[in-house]
């Protein structure tokens, strides 16, 4: 821990350790992965300098200090440490008049590193383990943030980013700013007797999965606050008692999000009134309505059958896959007993 | 709630509300407030924009949308809202060889405003009631972050700041960025028998208050992982068991933080290995040796009686005051019985 740390604020240590270390990629902002045989769950690919270096050239692309981000130092057997790194790269567009696509380009790209690229979101869902989601996380969150960061918001004078992209100074007024994630309060909200949860479909989501309520904590409130607000803004539901549970999860779209976890208990009773800006819909499910989409969701995460038509959209097919915090929180849900 | 969101995003309602709204005061970043009879704890002093106008002027100061936050829509007798807003006012410097302190004019100043300006932490840790601490955490971090964030930081153009503050969009690219605060995560250390606890002073820190270990959560990581390297990191300890509690807090110092408690459980025969960059001692200490601590910090929670010579500052005399979420989980602990 105290090596990671060192190498955070040297940059005189990430440049002598770039060369000899190992990288994870993101390429047009899809991060390469390895399928598992099941081809249900995934694996980031994580490879060493030397050996994607002129891979990577032949495609016209170069991982370099300014594209990258120190993520994690692992320890190999004799001890040492060896810094992963997350590059994020950019091919270059085709004209419109091309007849290659980018995605053949980026298929053939993937292939010959002995990957494929896929989609942020659904990379985050079905990673097979949470080491892969945290490093993914890092390293979308952070190459996004030192793109983004590039001015003094104060001043306007430059801004010197660290290597490792922990931090950047500015050049004139010295302020230093820090790569900054939001606090989102997602909250699962049961019935007074526990028999049934409050679930929400957003606008814009593959239809049939259902989700909990979730929403940015707002500065100068308690997350318990957030919660009970985010509740009431989209649903119009007024809680009895809210609780946090020990669960969080770090979450990189839109921008950087650390999600914590909430129940809460409601009277059943109140009109929902839908935030229409942001739902589609929302409903009180049973428990066994909710254990058929758990099932679904574990046992097709890629949502491979979800229907995509309109007239189904009511129904609950499905929640969040594996790698979601809300399916966490919804499994842990489906374990209790109803009260009496 | 839905009024609150209103007139957040819209600079028309802000402006129309403006003149007729209440407001918190900080002068010179510090709150003003009045003391309860008891002199340990106070409340926020919040006045009709016609009732300090004109005694703002007298000291060349005035209330403006620039240097104001809107931080709350409170309900009236009638029904109507009305908007409480948050302004940060700076006096003018006195010249060197002036006969009179800036420390006196702002007294007189909260005379005629019929209260006092304390120090901000001093505020947050002993304002009577969670309402006036998050309204405090909400006007300091808001109308700093409104002061910072000017320029945009991707193009260097200028940002246009909401009314309210709570955004800010770049004339250019139409990016907007929203005020940040950062995840803290905040964890109590007991030995596995629940006997003693692990407690730290930090550098600077007033004489003999002792607290828990807290630090920054990181991007691409859970809050329990930053607990748990807090622990390792500061003291050198691997936990056997961290999990989170139900208790979240809103704190504006040094920037803008979320304050999420944690406990630990940790064998005790581990060496301390003390960070003393950033910690001047840690101990574990008995039941009732915090207990006292606790009793002293109830009965004197402005640290009146806390001893400031360096020859005590091994003793724990005091923790942190009840607006200290600290405070709570300390107290929580107090009340639990060892483990057999």
């Amino acid at each position: 821990m105290r090596t990671l740390d060192h190498w955070t604020q040297s940059d005189a240590a990430v440049t002598a350790e770039f060369h000899v270390g190992k990288f994870a990629l993101l390429v047009d902002r899809k991060p390469l992965v390895k399928f598992n045989p099941d081809q249900q769950s995934m694996k980031l690919c994580i490879l060493h300098y030397n050996d994607m270096k002129y891979k990577l050239a032949d495609y016209g692309l170069s991982v370099d200090l300014p594209n990258s981000a120190l993520l994690d130092a692992d320890q190999t057997n004799t001890g040492d440490f060896i810094a992963v790194f997350g590059s994020s790269l950019r091919t270059v567009e085709m004209p419109d008049d091309s007849p290659i696509s980018i995605d053949k380009v980026r298929g053939e790209l993937a292939e010959t590193l002995g990957g494929s690229f896929v989609d942020l979101r659904r990379a985050m869902l079905t990673l097979e383990n949470d080491t892969d989601r945290n490093l993914l996380a890092r390293m979308y969150s952070l190459t996004r943030w030192a793109r983004t960061y590039r001015r003094c918001p104060k001043c306007g004078a430059a801004l010197k980013m660290r290597a490792s992209k922990s931090a950047a100074a500015c050049i004139t007024c010295d302020r230093i700013f820090y790569p900054t994630f939001v606090p989102v309060a997602i909250c699962l909200v049961s019935n007074r007797a526990n028999t049934h949860v409050l679930l929400i479909r957003h606008q814009r989501t593959v239809n049939t999965v259902y989700t909990a309520i979730a929403g940015f904590a707002q500065m100068g409130e308690s997350l318990e606050e957030s919660a009970r607000r985010e509740v009431a803004e989209e649903v119009g539901i007024e809680c009895d008692k809210v609780w946090q549970i020990s669960a969080t999860q770090s979450w990189p779209i839109p921008e950087g999000s650390l999600m914590c976890a909430f129940r809460a208990i409601a009277d059943s009773r109140q009109k929902i009134d839908v935030c229409t800006e942001e739902l589609e819909g929302a409903r009180w499910f049973s428990r066994e309505d909710v254990k058929l989409a758990y099932e679904n969701s574990l046992r097709d995460p890629q949502l491979q059958f979800a229907p995509r038509t309109k007239s189904v959209i009511q129904q609950l097919r499905y929640i969040p896959p594996q790698g979601a915090i809300a399916h966490r929180i919804i499994k842990e849900w489906l374990e209790e007993k109803p009260y009496v």
